[in-house]
């Protein structure tokens, strides 16, 4: 049998290796578009941060070591281009090189999602970045080390513009964040919304939600670029307005597309053509409080969904309950998450919600060293069911984040949830954790 | 309606004040023994390192405020004798005024539990310390404020034990530790307990299980203890083999005792007299996976029964599911946690047990700052239930352990726990958690 897996990152390589480690006379061929294969592209503003560094650091596995240690027929700079499903073969075109044809029994789609460019002038003159892919990392990390950049104005303030943010910051540069919409992180509550805009603001970040771009122009000092609030001087832009599946390949095969353009798969990882599956950033996934596709892509979720194929390819038969859309993130001096449904999306799935928003301490209310941190909580008043979590602090958020995507996977109530035996010592929390007062508070409601 | 409370600190303290929260009229009477209440016990190691810090900087809320801003009769220095039952009444000694008897319509015994003591020779000299009340804290503090103390000698490897081993380390003392028995946190998998050795070895704490005590002397240059090892030389013994729960008075009125000599209670937190109840150190509680009764004096328990009992004097009826023994601990650079049933008690249990020891990351791959994790899973061949965890690390312990309690409380398997969609950003975890990985790996045991 003969397995085809078109993109090399992580839902691509996490299938073509357990595949093989599933099954070891496997025939497995993996296309890649770049370069590059098996990068932890989440690690890129971490990377960009630290001019010391190499961005090949950040590669998990070398394309060598899956060809010669898993005996994975990986092609690098072939990009698929079409897929021609009654003669179970894909068509790539290799750089410099023509097209070649590889035929396949099963096969998988993961190619992932692209940083949108917004149709605006100026849009691709040089400094005008966008960062998702490890090209797209080197590029920036090249700019930076040519230029004197002084000036950033980043387009989007969502993880990565956040993250990016505080590279540039901790690079010495002055950064300006802007976008059009009202709110910053608009799946986080108003409140941690403001928490995190304040932070950025004490550090010196300007951050101006409400202004829309509307051109870049090169003046021959750097890069001016047009606002609805006026010029903004810039050395280097980023624009960061979120990702795009590419599924383009998959919709001109005609299989069914999902959520924002995602490649629609089953719980098995199936597209509408049983013999196509597809994973990662640009399929759907089932969200498991709601039962309904959603397009969240995260790396978590990539991975978990490539080793699910590989099983599934492999004969062993594997279901995903679907994701919960747990997330962390850190921005300068604070740890931000949350996992489930906020509020808004609460109301608008039908739920009767409450939510909560409490202010606890992250250690002993004696221990040194003691922060804030905010917790939000989300609930269904008629059922009394948990239904979303968000935090915000300067410690003890990452971890703590993962007890509530816990609970909602299990279908907690709040009364339930409120009477875990949770840790406690002095210097990690309090007598009651955090999370036990919030869900204290929100009982309340209920 | 009369309440009365035997004992002052953290399930006294939270019942009668919510007591008085949940109905304003109730006349509610606290007796305390000590002059102290209301204070994190669990705090003074960390106080006893820091010599400019007062020890009433442990003092959550003082005996005044409860007096006057709650209304509540708080008597201190009310040593509780007896409880005579067919009377509804308690007797108290008052610490230079004879006694006082104090009827009640519910009464509450809440008196927590005390250092043991082992009988040998010289246990009660000058400088031989215990750490359970606010007073031996005191005790100790002031003991190393007026002797100057180079040499200590802990008896015992428990928390209380590991705590104040760095709190003597960071005083700059050298410490030496022994128990009689072969390993030190026996309800800690053994290669766990090899690394908190280690540590304890690298940074200087000498550390020596399989050694007995069998007598303490003054011998004028300070304390020469008699070991099964040979002779150990000491400016200050701390004796802390562990507690005992103070349930004479409950005994002695006829009420059922549990494991340890505890006080038997049922899920309301009901004596064998349905008009007494028991709560905090001094009781039992349920085992949430064994639903056995089980003694595991933590203080978030001791906080959540003085609420239950609260709640059931003041009739809304709470009963409480239970405990899973949840922990965690610091000791030098280790966090330290665990919850549920270690491989050794779930086979005692009955369960046909398996368990997985793995070895990950504490942040993604290739960022700075990155340490060891080390995870321990354990579950029910049987059922393919999720039984308990341990870890220790020396970041991303103490927060992670809770999502396995969770897992615990809401009876998940294996596979559900895994399914789990936990957070990730590269300064947190790798891609998968570690207690991800952990239960993929024992996965592959069931």
């Amino acid at each position: 049998m003969k397995f085809v897996v078109i993109g090399g990152d992580a839902a691509g390589m996490s299938a073509a290796s357990k595949a093989r480690r599933n099954m070891p006379d496997l025939e497995v061929v993996t296309v890649e578009a770049t370069q590059d294969v098996s990068y932890s592209a989440c690690g890129m503003p971490y990377n960009i941060a630290e001019p010391a560094r190499e961005m090949n650091d950040l590669i998990v596995r070398k394309a060598e070591v899956f060809r010669s240690k898993q005996g994975i027929d990986l092609r690098l700079e072939h990009k698929a281009v079409s897929i021609d499903r009654n003669n179970k073969k894909i068509i790539c075109k290799v750089k410099g090189n023509g097209s070649s044809e590889i035929t396949y029994d099963k096969l998988l789609i993961a190619n992932g999602a692209r940083a949108i460019r917004p149709e605006i002038p100026g849009i691709n003159l040089p400094g005008v970045m966008v960062l998702k892919s490890l090209q797209d990392g080197r590029a920036i990390k090249q700019f930076l080390g040519n230029k004197t950049v002084k000036k950033v104005l980043i387009i989007g303030m969502g993880y990565i513009g956040l993250e990016m943010a505080e590279a540039f910051h901790s690079l010495g540069a002055e950064v300006t964040m802007v976008k059009p919409g009202p709110r910053l992180l608009a799946f986080m509550p108003e409140e941690m919304a403001e928490l995190i805009k304040k932070e950025l603001s004490d550090k010196g970040v300007r951050c101006f939600p409400g202004v829309a771009v509307n051109s870049v122009h090169d003046d021959g000092q750097g890069l001016k670029v047009c606002a609805s609030s006026g010029d903004i001087q810039a050395d280097l832009v980023l624009v960061s307005i979120g990702v795009t599946p590419n599924s383009e390949l998959a919709a001109e095969a005609g299989l069914d597309l999902g959520p924002k353009k995602s490649i629609a798969v089953n719980r098995k990882l199936q597209t509408s053509d049983p013999d196509i599956f597809a994973a990662g950033d640009c399929a759907d996934a089932f969200h498991i409080l709601t039962g309904k596709r959603v397009w969240i892509p995260l790396a978590l979720r990539a991975n978990r969904a490539g080793w699910a194929v590989a099983d599934n390819v492999t004969g062993r038969e594997v279901e995903l309950p679907g994701i919960m859309g747990t997330a962390v993130f850190k921005v300068l001096d604070l740890e931000v998450a949350r996992t489930g449904l906020s509020f808004e999306e609460a109301s608008s799935e039908g739920y009767d919600p409450v939510q909560e928003m409490t202010k606890s301490r992250s250690r002993a209310h004696s221990h040194p060293g003691n922060q804030t941190i905010y917790v939000n909580l989300v609930a269904d008043k008629n059922s009394g069911k948990l239904l979303g979590g968000a935090m915000v602090g300067k410690e003890g958020v990452a971890h703590r984040i993962d007890s509530v995507a816990v609970a909602l996977h299990a279908g907690m109530s709040v009364e339930e949830f409120f009477q875990c035996d949770m840790a406690y010592a002095p210097p990690f929390s309090p007598v009651w954790d955090p999370l036990l007062t919030a869900a204290n508070q929100l009982l309340k409601k209920l």
